[in-house]
């Protein structure tokens, strides 16, 4: 019942796994310790890339949607890791608003709100939506991809409180990653809000997460001994990109090169054949938009109209101006024949599932999260926390023990930039600029 | 794929039900806090027994057996909830030393030695079987009941610290009930032993742990605002019995006499037509010995030498002194036919899984906890505490929400407990006495 896989399972990353399984208590002690210094995200999705030589996170996204796509079996996974979560957050707490994304017309978006709400209401919590679509008039109910209803209710603030009509929530959930910026209605409210509206889009950036990725990467590889790169993506960043205007250009160009030859080098002393090529791509971006494959430094000289408009903005029309140049990992996994990378999902520090993000016409060098992609319906069989010890490495549930690790390395690094995030939102200097 | 029940749901017990599903966050939030203040033993396991008019706890086992009897589907929850105790109550350990049981000729308890270990494992500990049985040469290879291989090894004391050869943990967990006393090998190391000594039945008492529950189940109905007998069997306890001498008769006479009266008073309150019965059984006991069911007083007046026989020692040999005089609660469910007990595992605070303890020969007035039973082999499909909510209470998945709850409320009655036996094992003079 584990979908079939079809890896490339020589060379580094072999070693790299036998190695993960043979210091499971090491790993576990060092992760037990690392997230009672930094407090886990209440939620978060790590996409994953496994080349065969090298598994390492390429996005992490604090906004998860996509729990329509776990395997429902192991719901109570979900339940448990947010009884857990709320015990440590916010005991307290009896009620959450849950404030989704605005768009209403994807309906699997709606199923996974549904799936959300059911996995709180089961922690114990009462749970309502609050909605921060302009319009809304009042109360209106909508029918997800599953033909479940879901009611959605204005947001209203009073004095530093927000709630609904009849309902002071005790906290806020985001459900909504803030790309079109802080709703000033949840401004300065008193009530904890979770992630903080620091981690929304406004503020945080890719690259920070991947600076803050790179200290914990090395952490683990010296508890490991061995080479970080093994886990880690190369990246660089360019801060004034205008690509509509093609301003920038030598900047981006510039740092491709690093990138690239930061890479080849890597490649090189691992015997490793394939072409390096690196993902440019939107700093603040997310839904997979802004988003291109560059295996030279020509890929970004000489960009036609289209690759530039595509480039130049994301969602709700926020422009790009800063981009990030990720090393490129080739993903060798494929789910009956088309390319596959695995999406990774916690509760606070719990791996609670997982899928496959398939595309049928996308190659093993591109952007998987794209329009034409599905979802393996054969979710994780198995937990990625439970390896079968003793089984052979290759065997799938080892496979998932491994991505569960490196998962819980970039929801770490998240931590710390959420703390960071936060540090530099409460700064005196921060506050004096949004007051 | 649940097990098919057969309870009358009539009367006060659906409204039970129904309540506890309607104020689950309430719930949910009391017990939240509770466990804030109390920490929740390392594991648990609950037998309640359902009557239709009443659901009640009647024994909480602190050193569980039968893992082995919960659905392997579930064993991630087992995982995930061994890593949150791990993490509050030792984040600092790597290593357990898991102490069993010495009756090495039980198969089936062997495979749940197996499967302790295998979570503990999987949570990122390393275990080793540390075994106390005193002619055990060296380390010994025994094979389970499922032909799974177990090594025991021989503790060794080293000053204050306990191990095996070539093995310094940083903890003991204790899968050992103590029957026959505190080993000496134990008493006074360094290395937190868990559940702590104390919580042996060398000083653990049944009635101390229904004086707890008392407790427990009164702030609970006050929350909920109902009678706490609807939660609670009524008891009694004596002191100085000696069923072989015929000694303490009047005692015990007296006490079921007074079991009997309460439980005829309530039985009349909520016009329930069935016979009160009361459960007589040592206080100290296990392993479903020394145990007796009692209509009248007269049943305790006249026992004949094979009952006095049984009644008068229990496991290990050990002679009973004290009784506890439990009210009797019917259980009216059935798995195919067999009278039936739910059985509810827990892990921290955490509800993990449970079985049907069934028994084809014992009437619905009789403990099952004897030999010719079984375990249903069809474990709760869905988990105790992830109610479908929205459906009819009668549904499956809703009874296991409530006896999760009950569960949870003779845990915590078991974290009050050991916090008493643990400050009076801590107490000047009863360090004085064992020194």
């Amino acid at each position: 019942m584990v979908p079939h896989l079809t890896t490339s399972l020589t060379g580094p990353l072999a070693d790299l796994e036998r190695l993960v399984l043979d210091r499971r208590p090491d790993i576990e002690h060092w992760l037990r310790n690392q997230f009672l210094e930094h407090e886990a995200p209440i939620y978060s999705s790590v996409d994953l890339r496994n080349s065969g030589f090298k598994l390492a996170p390429v996005d992490t996204n604090l906004f998860p949607g996509g729990f329509n796509n776990l395997n429902p079996d192991f719901m109570v996974l979900c339940i448990h890791a947010a009884m857990s979560a709320v015990q440590k957050i916010c005991p307290d707490s009896r009620s959450f608003l849950l404030v989704p994304e605005n768009h209403t017309r994807n309906l699997h978006y709606l199923q996974n709100v549904v799936v959300l709400k059911r996995i709180l209401e089961s922690a114990g919590l009462t749970v309502r939506i609050g909605s921060l679509i302009p319009d809304l008039a009042g109360p209106t109910e909508v029918e997800t991809a599953t033909g479940d209803k879901l009611l959605l209710e204005p947001v209203i603030r009073k004095g530093n409180r927000v709630g609904l009509e009849g309902f002071d929530p005790c906290a806020v959930l985001l459900n909504n990653d803030l790309s079109g910026g802080v709703p000033p209605i949840l401004a300065g409210i008193e009530q904890p809000v979770l992630p903080p509206l620091a981690a929304g889009w406004t503020t945080r950036r890719k690259s920070h997460h991947f600076h803050a990725y790179d200290r914990v990467a090395d952490d683990f590889a010296k508890l490991l001994g061995i080479d970080p790169w093994l886990v880690n993506p190369a990246f660089s960043q360019c801060g004034k990109v205008n690509f509509a205007d093609k301003e920038g250009e030598d900047c981006l160009a510039a740092n491709v090169e690093y990138v690239l030859n930061e890479v080849g080098e890597k490649y090189k002393q691992y015997g490793i054949t394939e072409a390096p090529f690196a993902i440019v791509k939107a700093d603040a971006g997310t839904y997979g938009m802004g988003i291109m494959t560059v295996k030279s430094v020509d890929d970004v000289r000489n960009l036609n109209r289209k690759t530039r408009n595509k480039m130049s903005v994301i969602k709700e029309g926020q422009p790009v101006h800063e981009v990030i140049i990720q090393e490129g990992v080739y993903t060798f996994e494929s789910v009956e024949g088309a390319v596959a990378e695995p999406v990774i999902y916690m509760i606070d520090q719990f791996v609670v599932g997982g899928f496959y993000r398939v595309h049928t016409s996308r190659g093993t060098d591109e952007n998987l999260n794209a329009p034409g992609m599905s979802f393996s319906p054969l979710a994780f069989e198995t937990d990625c926390q439970s390896p079968d010890c003793g089984e052979d490495p290759t065997a799938p549930p080892n496979r998932f023990y491994t991505y569960g690790v490196v998962a819980r390395l970039a929801m770490l690094a998240a931590a710390l930039e959420i703390e960071e995030l936060v540090a530099r939102a409460n700064a005196p200097e921060a506050r004096a600029a949004t007051a």
